[in-house]
C-alpha cells in the first residue's frame, strides 16, 4: 500500500461498519464476525469498543484471527470500510440518530453509502430522514425482534426502505437472521460463538417502503401482548376454577406445547410455573406481584387499531388487562366488597375435561388475536400504501422473535394458498380448525363465566369471531339511533351502497329523504 | 345619549354577543332570548342574521318587543354590548375560532370583556387559546351537549376555563341550560318557545380549568357509543337466539324504560323499533343497513383511556363493534363459510325468564360502562390536575344530553356519599345492585356464548368486572414471562413496593438478583 509520512494508510478491507455498542449493539457486531464479515466499530464510549475486542478474543481465541476492528471516530471507521459503505447503527431512538448521521456526512459518507438504523425509532421519523439525507447517503432501516440472545444468535429483522438498497443489504441480514428448518417451521437454533446456523429459511425479508418494517414489528409485538395475557387467562382458570396447583399447570403446559399451542411463549410458560422461590420455597409465580408493566408498543398498537378502524379488540383488552393489573390496592378492596359466585369443586373427569376444552380454547382464541393482528396490517398498508406480502411475515416470526411458534407455519401457508386472503378465519384451514373446536371454547368461556373468572382477551376473541360471522349485525338499530338523536343518516339495504338517508323522527309519517353530501 | 354627525350612537343595552348562527348558534341564540337576554349577533353570511331575526318574528309575534338584534360587523355587535361585555362563539373548530378571535382584538374587545368559545374544539387547543389571548380578553369554553333540540330548548352543558370568569358566565349558562326535577332526576321539559323552563336543577356546573369541560364532554360520548352497543346487543339477542320481532322487543324496550333502565336512549330504541319503512312495510330497522358510522369522539375516549391506562374496554369495544360493522361484504362471505351453534328454539316460559336475565345482564353491562368513563375521567383529572366533581358531572348528564337517564341520579347519588369514591362498583348501592344481580347477568352472557350471537361490550363489561374484583390476577405470570424473556423484572409481594427483582432465567439456581433504577 502506498505510505505516507511514515504511517501505514489503513486497508479498506471491513465489510461493515457498526456503531453503537451496548447491549444490542455489541451482540449484534459478534453476531457479523460469526458469520465471516469483518466489522469495523464504534462507540462515543471507547471501553465498549476495548469490551467486544475482549469479548471476540475470548470467545473465538487469541489465536485467531480477529474480524472485530476497533475504531476511535467516526472518519476512521469509514477508512476501514470497503465502498461502498455499508454502516449499522444501534444507538437510542430520537436525536443520536440523527447526531451519528450528522458526524457521517462530516466524516465524508458518500451518496451511495447505505447506513441502517436498527434502533426502535417511531417510523414516521425514519420516513423523514430518509427524504432528510437522500443526497448525503441511503437511510434504511431494519426493526429487530428477539432481544439480547436473539440480536447475538439469530434475531427476526424486518427490514425496510429503499428497495434497491436492500439488494446489497439483503446478504448481510439473511446470514445474521435466526433460521427455520423450511419443512417442520421449527427454528434451527445454536447458542456457540463462532458456529452460526448457516442452513435453513432466515427470518429476514424486505417489509417494505420506508416506515412498514417499523409498523409490522409494532403489530408483532401487540400480537405478542394478547399471546401472553390468553395464556395467562388459561392459567388463571386453571388455577382459580379447576384449583390446579403451579406445577400442575407447568405440565399441562408442557404436554400443550407438544402440540397445535407449540410456542416459545407456552415454553417459557411452563419454565416460570415450574420455578421454586427459594426464600419461601413457594412456586416463584406465587410471591411475584400481580401488577404487570409496559413499555408502550402494545398500547402503541391498540392505538393504531382504533385510528384505522380495524377491529383488534384481543390486542386491546391484553393492553387493559395489564392496565386493571396496576390497580393492586383497589382490586384487593373491591375483592372484599364484590363477591362473585361460589368456585365449585369439579371431580377429575370434569376436571381432565376442562383442560382439554381449554386447549381448544386458547388454540381457537389464538387464531382470532393473529387474525387481527394481520388484518390490523393489512388495514394499514392500504393506508400508507406499503405492499406487505403476510405470507413472508409469518415466516420471518418462526424464529428469533418472541412470538415464534409453529403456528405461523399455519399461517405462511394460508397466504401462500392465497394471497389476498382478506381474513385468517377465512383460510380453509383455520375455518375448519375453529369451527371443529368452538363447542370447546364456548363451553370453556361459558365456565368461566358463571365461574366469575376474569378472562377479557379471551372472550373478546369469540366476539371478534362471532361479530365477524355474522352477516346481519345489530348496527342497523344503532344507525336508527343515530339518525333519530343526530341526523346522522343511515343506507338501506335495498338502495345503492352509500346513498343516505334521514328520516323526520318527530314526524315519522313524512317520506324519508335522501342525503345528498 | 350622546349625539354626534347626526347618527345615533347604539344604546349599549345587550346582555350577550352571539357569532356564528348556523344551526346550533342560532338556536342557542333563540334559547338566550326566551331567557330574556338581550342578544346582539353576528354572521359572515348576512342571510342568517337575518332568517334568525325573522324566526323570533315569527315565534314571539311581531308586537311583541324583540330581543334579538343583527349585526353587520365585529364592531357594530361590540358597540351594542354592556360592558363588560360577554360574547359566545358557534363556529366551526379549528382556524375560524382564531379568525373571529382576531377580529374582536381589532374591534377593539377589552381585556376583561369574555368570550366563549362553544364549538368542538380540541382541549389542548383551547389551553393555548386562553394563554395566547390573556392580555387581549378572557378566553373561555364550554361543551354542548344535546344537538340542535338541546341547543333550543335546553342543552347539557360543561364549560372550563377561568373561574373567576365563570361567576360572570354563570346566570346565562345555567338560564338556558336543560332543568331537571331533584327529586326525581328526571327532565323538566319544555318545546314550547317563548316558554322556558325557570325550574329545576340546571345542566351546567363548572368543570375546572381550561381543557376539563371538552374532555369531559368527549368521556361523555365514549360512554354513550358503550350504552348504544350494549342496548343493540340486547336487541341481537333476542332477535335471533329468541327469535322475536321488532315489535315485540321494542314492547320489552317499552317496558325496561319503566324500570331501572329507563333512559332517552332506551325510549328511542323503542320508537326506531317500532317504526314501519313505508316503501316496503316491513320494520324500518330491517331495511337499515348494518354499517355503523362514527364522528370521532368514542375513538378519541378509547385512545385517551389507552394513553392514561385506564382500562375502558367497553368503550372500547363499542368503537370496535362500529368498525367490525363497517366490514359488511366480508361479514357476509364469513357467514357461509364459519358456521355457529344451531340456535335452540325455547318455549315461552324459558322466553321470558330469558329476556328478565337479558334486563339484569344490561344493566350491570351498564353500571359498568359508567364506572369505567367515570374511572377515566378521575385517572386524566390527576394527569392533568383538574379538579373533577364528579357528582356533578353526574348532575349535569341527567337532561339535555343523550345518555340522560335517571341512572345518573344515582351515580350522582354515589358520589355525594362519598366524593373519594375510587370506582362506582364500590359504591355501596351499586354493588349491591350487582352482586344480587350478577348470577341473571351471567347466565345472559353464558347463553349468548353457546348460541354463537356476538356480545363484545357485555363481556367486556363483566370480564371488567370480573378483573376489578380479583385479588390476585394471572399478572404475576406475565411478570415472570416478561422477566424470562426481557429481563423486564418483577415485584415481590413480600418486598417493598417498587422493589424489582430479576431472576438469570439461564441460571435459575442463581439467587435472585434486586435491580436498581
Amino acid at each position: 500500500m502506498h505510505k505516507e509520512d511514515g504511517k501505514a494508510q489503513p486497508e479498506k478491507n471491513c465489510d461493515v461498519g457498526f456503531i453503537g455498542l451496548g447491549v444490542m449493539g455489541a451482540n449484534l457486531t459478534l453476531n457479523l464476525a460469526d458469520n465471516g464479515y469483518r466489522v469495523a466499530c464504534f462507540d462515543l464510549d471507547q471501553s465498549k469498543v476495548d469490551a467486544i475486542l475482549a469479548k471476540e478474543a475470548a470467545e473465538r481465541g487469541d489465536d485467531s484471527t480477529p474480524r472485530i476492528e476497533g475504531c476511535s471516530s467516526y472518519t476512521e471507521l469509514l477508512s476501514k470500510l470497503k465502498a461502498p459503505h455499508l454502516i449499522i447503527l444501534s444507538v437510542p431512538a430520537g436525536d443520536p440518530v440523527d447526531h451519528v448521521c450528522n458526524h457521517l456526512i462530516d466524516a465524508g459518507i458518500k451518496a451511495d453509502d447505505i447506513v441502517i438504523d436498527t434502533g426502535n425509532s417511531l417510523w414516521t421519523d425514519s420516513v423523514q430522514r430518509e427524504e432528510q439525507y437522500k443526497s448525503k447517503f441511503i437511510f434504511f432501516t431494519t426493526a429487530v425482534s428477539g432481544g439480547e440472545v436473539g440480536a447475538r444468535f439469530g434475531p427476526s429483522l424486518m427490514p425496510s426502505g429503499n428497495p434497491y438498497a436492500w439488494t446489497r443489504i439483503e446478504p448481510v441480514l439473511t446470514a445474521i437472521a435466526a433460521k427455520v428448518d423450511p419443512v417442520t417451521g421449527k427454528p434451527i437454533e445454536s447458542r456457540t460463538p463462532g458456529q452460526p446456523v448457516t442452513e435453513g429459511e432466515p427470518c429476514a425479508t424486505y417489509i417494505g417502503t420506508m416506515g412498514a418494517g417499523h409498523y409490522v414489528k409494532m403489530v408483532h409485538n401487540g400480537i405478542e401482548y394478547a399471546d401472553m395475557q390468553l395464556i395467562c387467562e388459561a392459567y388463571q382458570i386453571m388455577r382459580t376454577s379447576l384449583r390446579m396447583s403451579a406445577a400442575e399447570i407447568a405440565k399441562v403446559f408442557r404436554r400443550w406445547n407438544e402440540g397445535k399451542l407449540n410456542s416459545y411463549l407456552m415454553e417459557i410458560s411452563a419454565e416460570v410455573l415450574e420455578q421454586t422461590d427459594p426464600d419461601t420455597g413457594m412456586p416463584l409465580v406465587d410471591v411475584i406481584l400481580d401488577k404487570a408493566g409496559q413499555k408502550g408498543t402494545g398500547l402503541w398498537t391498540a392505538v393504531s387499531a382504533l385510528q384505522v378502524g380495524s377491529p383488534a379488540q384481543t390486542i386491546t383488552s391484553a393492553v387493559f388487562a395489564r392496565s386493571i393489573s396496576g390497580l393492586k390496592e383497589e382490586r384487593v378492596k373491591a375483592s372484599e366488597i364484590l363477591h362473585g359466585p361460589e368456585v365449585q369443586t369439579l371431580d377429575d373427569d370434569a376436571k381432565m375435561k376442562a383442560v382439554h376444552q381449554l386447549e381448544q380454547a386458547l388454540y381457537c382464541s389464538k387464531i382470532c388475536a393473529y387474525a387481527q393482528g394481520f388484518q390490523l396490517m393489512a388495514t394499514a398498508a392500504k393506508e400508507h400504501e406499503w405492499d406487505l406480502e403476510f405470507g413472508e411475515i409469518a415466516k420471518i416470526w418462526r424464529a428469533g422473535c418472541i412470538i415464534r411458534a409453529v403456528f405461523l407455519q399455519s399461517i405462511a401457508q394460508a397466504y401462500e394458498n392465497n394471497e389476498d386472503l382478506e381474513n385468517l378465519l377465512l383460510d380453509p384451514f383455520f375455518a375448519d380448525q375453529i369451527t371443529q373446536m368452538q363447542s370447546d371454547w364456548r363451553e370453556s368461556i361459558a365456565q368461566a363465566t358463571l365461574a366469575g373468572i376474569p378472562c377479557p382477551a379471551m372472550m373478546s376473541a369469540l366476539s371478534y369471531y362471532d361479530s365477524y360471522r355474522t352477516a346481519v349485525l345489530p348496527a342497523n338499530l344503532l344507525q336508527g339511533q343515530r339518525d333519530y338523536f343526530g341526523a346522522h343518516t343511515y343506507q338501506r339495504i335495498d338502495k345503492p351502497a352509500g346513498k343516505k338517508f334521514h328520516l323526520d323522527w318527530s314526524h315519522p309519517d313524512r317520506p324519508q329523504v335522501a342525503v345528498k353530501k
